[in-house]
C-alpha cells in the first residue's frame, strides 16, 4: 500500500467540504446523469451552453467542462466562450472529446479547443485520445473499437504533446503528465454497461480537480472513488438498470476509509 | 388538522382522472425526468420547442411550463409564442426560473416573460424568486447559497409585486398570493441530492393547476403530495439513485388517504 | 408454438454477436433512454445531430434512426442528409414519427422524411401511424387518445401506401408489410407509465433491422424480446421508477431459451 490512498481520501473530502460549482457545457445524452454524479460526489452542477451566458457562468464556476458528445456549431462557440473566461479566471478547464475521430468534425472541434483554450486535462478512451496525438486507433461512434492496450501510450504522448494531463480511462485508467503516470485500477467491467459513464468520470475528474492543486492526483482520486463506486454498486446490482442507480447511492456513500483502503493507485514510471 | 389534507386529495383525484396534457418548454438536464413525474402523477407530458410548433401544441394543452434552465435564445422566443397562445386559450402558464441572478441573461429572459406573457405561478428557490424582486440573495450556479431562510419574505414580495402565485420550495415549502400565505412542510432533504428535483415540483404544481380553480390550492396540494412522495421514497433509499427511481413509485402509488392524513399545509397568515 | 421463437432468439443472439452500431438522431427527452437500451439489446449507440457530421456518422452505422420527438428545422436537415448517406449505403432507415398528426409541424416533417427518404420501417402508436395514412384518430400531445384498437387497420394501411414495414404499438403489436401481418402480444402495461417506452421499442427494431436480413421478422422478434424483458421488469417492480431500472437489467439478462419459450408472435393473415 503506498501514499496514494490517503491522498485520495483527502481529496474526496475536499470536495465534499468546498462544493465547487462545476460548469458543464455538455451532451444531451448525459446531462442529468453528470449533473447527479456531480451531486454524488459532494459538488454542485450547473449547465449553461447559451453564448449569451457561457462566460458570465464560467466566471462564477470553479471549473469547467467541455463535453463534445453532441456538439453543434452554436455549442462550440459557446465552448471557446466560455474556456477563454475560464483561461482568464485561472480555473481548470477539463475536455472530454467525445468520438474525436469517429468524424472530421469531433476531431477538428476538439484540435481547435486544445489550440485555442489552454486545456489543464483530456480524458477519453484510448481510440479518442490516441487518434488526437496521431496514433493508430479504431473507434466505433464513440465507443472504442479493435484491440485492447495502448492506453499508457496515448496517455503519455498526449500529455507530452500537449503539455497538458491526459486520462485514458479502460480496464485500468491512465493519469499521465511530463514525467508522471499514474495507473488507477479500480471499476468494473458492468461500467460500460451504461452510457455516459465515461462522462460521468470526467466530471468527477473536473470536480476533485476543482479544489485539489495537484491535478494528476486529483484526476487519480477522482477516478479511484468513482472506480469504487462502480465496484460496490456492481456487488449489488442485477443488471446495468440496476447498476446505474446504484452507482450514485456509492459514490454519495463512500467512505474516506473505503477510499483509503480501496484505493489502487500506482505510478508506473 | 385542518381541511387541507381533504382538498389535497380530492386535487390529486382530479389529476388523475382528468388526466390534463402538460406542455413543457424545459431544460435539457430534466427532460426525462419531468416528463416520468407528470406521468406519475396521473397526467401527460409533451415537451416541445420549436417556434414552429409551440402555438399549436400549447393550444391543446391543459397548462403550459416554461422552464429556463438551459435557455438559448431561439426557445426564449418559443415560450413568447406558447405563452401568448396560453393566455389567449386561458390555460395557466406556470414559469421556473431556473438559475435567475445567476447570469444577468437569465434575470433579463425572466423578465422579459413576466413582462411579455401573463404568467400564473412562479416557483423557484429563494435566492431566484427573492432576486427577481430585488431582495438581497445569494445563487450559486442554479441552487440557492448563503444562509436559509427568507423564503416566506421572498414568496409575499414577488407575489404583491407581480399580481401572481408565488411559490418558494425549501425546507418548508411557501406558496405565497396576495392576502394568503400557505406552508408545505412535506418532503425530504434527500430531494436536493438529486438534479431536477425542483423543476419536478414545478412539473407537478403544474399537473395539479391544470385541473385545480384555486391555483395557491392546487399549488399547495401538489407540492404537498410530491413531498409526501419524497418522504415515502427516502424511507426505503440507500442513496440518491435509488432514491430517484422510488420516488416515481411513490409519486405513482401514492394513495388519497396517504394525502389526507400527510399532508403538512398550513395558512401562515 | 410457431417457429417465431426460435426465430427471435436467433435474431437476438445476431445483435449480441454483432454489436451493430445504431445512429440516432433522436428527441431530447429520451436520448439517455434510447442509448441504455441499444446497449442493453448488445449494439452500440450513438447520437449526432449536428449537420456537420449526420453524414459521416451515418455512413459508419449499421442502421439509422431517425425520430422527431423534439424535433426543430436544423435537425430535421441533419435527418434528411444522414437518411440520404443511409440510402446510399444501403443501411436501413427507421422512422418514429413522435406526435405525428398533434401538430401541422410534425405531419409535414413526418411526410417529407417519407417522400425524400428511402425509410425501410415506421414504427408509431395507432393515432401517428393512422393520422399519417389519412385515417381518423385522435393524439394528445403524444399519445394516441380515443377508443382503443385501430392498430391492424392503420399499420396495414401505412404499409400498402408507403411499400415499407409498418409498426403500431400498443396492448398488441402489430408489424405489417405488403402481404403480411405479424401480431406480437408479449408487454406490460406498466411500460406507459415510463416515458420514452415507444422511443425505445423503435430502438430495440433497429439493432435487430441492423442485423438480420427480413426486417418484419426482425422487427416482431425485436418487440417480442423487448416485450418480455417489459413483463419480468414488471413482475418485480413497484412502480414506474423500479420498472425503468429493472427493463434494463431485464433486457440485458434476457436469454435465448426465454426468448424462445416467451415470444408470442402470430401471423394473423
Amino acid at each position: 500500500m503506498n501514499d496514494y490512498g490517503r491522498k485520495a481520501a483527502l481529496a474526496a473530502r475536499k470536495v465534499r467540504e468546498k462544493k465547487p460549482l462545476v460548469h458543464h457545457i455538455t451532451n444531451f445524452v448525459v446531462m442529468n446523469e453528470t449533473a447527479n454524479i456531480t451531486l454524488a460526489c459532494g459538488a454542485l452542477p450547473v449547465m449553461a451552453h447559451a453564448k449569451e451566458e457561457a462566460a458570465e457562468m464560467a466566471g462564477q464556476a470553479s471549473v469547467l467542462v467541455l463535453n463534445i458528445g453532441t456538439l453543434w456549431p452554436d455549442e462550440v462557440e459557446a465552448m471557446k466562450i466560455a474556456g477563454r473566461q475560464a483561461n482568464e479566471s485561472g480555473i481548470p478547464v477539463i475536455l472530454d472529446p467525445v468520438g474525436a475521430g469517429a468524424t472530421a468534425y469531433r476531431t477538428r472541434v476538439s484540435r481547435e479547443l486544445l489550440d485555442e483554450i489552454r486545456i489543464s486535462l483530456v480524458r477519453g478512451n484510448v481510440a479518442e485520445v490516441g487518434i488526437l496525438v496521431g496514433l493508430d486507433a479504431k473507434i466505433a461512434g464513440v465507443e472504442a473499437a479493435g484491440r485492447p492496450g495502448g492506453e499508457r501510450e496515448a496517455a503519455v504522448a498526449f500529455a507530452d504533446k500537449y503539455g497538458c494531463v491526459a486520462v485514458v480511462t479502460g480496464p485500468v485508467d491512465i493519469v499521465a503528465e511530463k514525467g508522471n503516470v499514474l495507473s488507477i485500477a479500480n471499476g468494473h467491467e458492468m461500467m460500460s454497461n451504461v452510457t455516459g459513464t465515461g462522462c460521468m468520470a470526467t466530471t468527477v475528474i473536473a470536480a476533485f480537480a476543482a479544489v485539489n492543486d495537484n491535478m494528476a492526483e486529483a484526476a487519480a482520486s477522482g477516478l479511484a472513488a468513482y472506480g469504487l463506486a462502480g465496484q460496490i454498486a456492481a456487488s449489488e446490482a442485477k443488471g446495468p438498470g440496476t447498476f446505474h442507480a446504484l452507482l450514485y447511492d456509492a459514490m454519495a456513500n463512500l467512505t474516506e476509509d473505503e477510499i483509503m483502503s480501496g484505493a489502487k493507485i500506482d505510478e508506473i514510471r
